[in-house]
Order: C-alpha cells, then sequence, then structure tokens
C-alpha cells in the first residue's frame, strides 16, 4: 500500500497529531495579555471550518467591555446553580467544580449561530442541525490553533441563549452557543479536568466503534 | 508581550495552520486503499475531541459490507432529488453539482450522536444541542487529521437520519449525523467546490466578526 503522494512529511503529521492530542478545555487562566495578531489568526482558522452548502453560520463577538463581561459571568452563574439544582445528588459535588475562566482570561468571544431557516437547505433540508455542526467545526478549529500558540481555549455551556442574545441585542435568528475563554495558563492538564477531578472516567474507542450496523444493547 | 512557554516551535505550529488552511471537504476519490492504520489513528482523533461533560456523545459505525453501501447510497440519492426540489430555480444548476463520493471512496464512515436526554445535563440544561456539537468536534478533528495523512474526508448530511438508523438498527437514542467518505484523491482543490463551482462566494471574516454587541442590520 503505497502513501499517499499528498501526505505530510513526518514533522508535519506529528504537530498535527499533537495539538489534536494536547488541546483541552481550560477553566484556569493566567491575566497576561494575548497579542491581537494571535487572537486574529486563530479566529482566521474559525473561518477557515468547513460549512454545509458553504453558509458560515458563525458569528464572532468580541467583548472588549469589562461590564458586558460581568453581565455574562453573571448569567452563567445564574445557570450554573440551576444545573446544580437539576444534578440532584451531585450538587455539591458539581459546585465545588471550576467550570469558567469568563472574570480571568485575557480574552473573551461569543459565538453566535446565525440561524438560516428553511432558506438554507443545502445539506440541512433533512438535518437542519448541519448549521450548528458547522459552527462547532470552527470552534475547533480555533481551539486548535490555540493549542499550537500555548493558549488555553474554554468553551462555556452553561447560560440561557435568549438571555445572552438579549444582552448582545442579537436578533432573533441568532443563538449564543458559545462563550469562550481563551488566554494564557500555567498548564496544560495531561487528561480532561472532569477526569482529574473524577467526575467522570472517558470510555475507550473501541466501545463506540461498530462494524455495520449496531449491536444490540450497545450504549 | 511575551509568548507563552506552551506555545509549538514554528515549524509545528506552521503545520498546524497549514492542515487547517488546506482541509476540504472532498466528492471526488480515487479507488486506491486506506492503510488500516491510518484509519485507526484518525478515528482516534475524533475520539480526542472535546465533550459536553465528558460525555462522548460520538459513535462510529464502519461500513465495510458492500450491499449497506450500496443502500445508503440509494439513501443519499433520494435526499438529494428532494433538495433539488426543494431548491426551486437553482434545482437544474444543483443536479449538476458531485454531493457525494459513496461509492468511490476507500472507507465509509457513518458518525452517529447518542443522545442522552435529560440524563445528560452538564453544560447542556439551556443548550442541548452541544452534544451535538461535540460529534462535530470529533469529525473535525478527523477531517484535519485525514488532510495530514493525504486523505480526502467528505461530510454527506443529504440523507433522511430516521431511514439510515433503521437501515444501521440505531436504537431510538441514536442520530446518524454525517456519512464520511474516506479516500485517496487525485487532488486537494485551492478553495471549497461549492466556490469554485459558483454556487456560492464566501464572506471575509470581517463581515461576521463584531466588537460587543449586534450591529444593528448585520446578518
Amino acid at each position: 500500500m503505497s502513501d499517499s503522494p499528498h501526505r505530510y512529511d513526518e514533522t508535519a503529521r506529528a504537530a498535527v497529531y499533537r495539538v489534536i492530542r494536547e488541546r483541552r478545555d481550560v477553566r484556569s487562566f493566567l491575566c497576561t495579555p494575548v497579542d491581537p495578531e494571535t487572537l486574529a489568526r486563530i479566529l482566521q482558522c474559525a473561518h477557515a471550518a468547513p460549512s454545509v452548502g458553504l453558509s458560515q453560520p458563525w458569528r464572532f463577538l468580541h467583548i472588549t467591555r469589562l461590564d458586558l463581561r460581568h453581565k455574562i459571568h453573571a448569567l452563567v452563574q445564574q445557570e450554573r446553580l440551576r444545573t446544580a439544582d437539576a444534578l440532584g445528588h451531585r450538587r455539591e459535588e458539581f459546585l465545588r467544580l471550576k467550570v469558567e475562566g469568563i472574570l480571568d482570561c485575557a480574552e473573551l468571544l461569543v459565538v453566535a449561530l446565525a440561524q438560516g431557516g428553511t432558506r438554507e437547505i443545502f445539506g440541512r433540508r433533512s438535518l437542519p442541525e448541519m448549521d450548528l455542526a458547522s459552527v462547532a467545526c470552527a470552534i475547533q478549529n480555533l481551539w486548535l490553533a490555540a493549542r499550537a500558540e500555548g493558549l488555553g481555549v474554554g468553551w462555556v455551556s452553561m447560560f440561557d441563549p435568549l438571555a445572552l442574545a438579549d444582552l448582545l441585542h442579537c436578533p432573533e435568528h441568532v443563538r449564543p452557543i458559545a462563550i469562550l475563554c481563551i488566554g494564557n495558563v500555567a498548564q496544560f492538564d495531561p487528561a480532561p479536568r472532569l477526569a482529574l477531578e473524577q467526575w467522570r472516567q472517558p470510555r475507550p474507542l473501541g466501545e463506540l466503534l461498530f462494524e455495520n450496523s449496531w449491536p444490540e444493547g450497545a450504549q
């Protein structure tokens, strides 16, 4: 079996595998600033993502006003308490976890999905949620590029999207789906925080990969 | 402004930016085989993705039976015609586009979302679609790793998810969201196919990036 002539050399392949392996969902940041050119570069990586029907449904709001940052933090705190209550017997354990770094991170982005509704049906007629998938691909691109730059990124999804849309004056078709905390970090964890904190243990790939059809009883 | 000590060296950063820039959504494949170890490696990259609450909601079905591949192709053809009809005046133009390479690609994967429902509320209580976002991040990881290996990947989302779930015996909580065509290619396009084919022109990042709040009239 011959290699593809389009295959990257060993050093470049190793860098790609490394960044995928070393990317972390970060909750603790240093207060040192981020170079604006680096922020611009990783945003261009988000924008280089695939999108269903080339719809580019991602929108980025760079939050530079401190009062807005505090209001966003307050929204997340509200949802954090609602989540804690909904978790029942794991409430106290959950409240001990650090779930966001909104006030500490150097840069704050809100990423929103601009919903095309039924105007955008290319690749979405039977799977309307593909627009959200495109925005997630964009965020993953940014996340990986940030890691290569030595920057941590945390995707916070604990907020009421309607309240955040209202705060940022988003029109009805725009749904915020991520608060991204971006900044320098003291360290990158060797494994996901939720695993290190014993919240949950990840499953191996072998349990999630099947041949041809779904095996009876698989979860 | 000092660089992060966690920043990759210039060669490694360049490889990460390169793979993000050169990844393409591929529809035309060569029939040459893909090394099983390479397939396993890029699947591990998908599995290294972030997931909301460490829920790992991705499931992979490796389609190795030729009869199944033909049935999946037929499902996509059905949805392609429904999409064409729904597109109205662009129907004929749409039908001239190549929208999938299911019968040509070396390897075929179906990626499904295992919906946790209300059992999985960490980071999802107010944004239930975050499980889908996690699966999209996993696919983006696989896509980038495949590009570094010189392999093309096409994400096909033109199918009835219930019909595909039925074909693959998926239980009710499992929703197929992607048919991934993976294989060797003659070339990687310099830009997205839909732009090259004049279906649609991409917008620059500047139109999609705002400061603090949504500008009046922005789309």
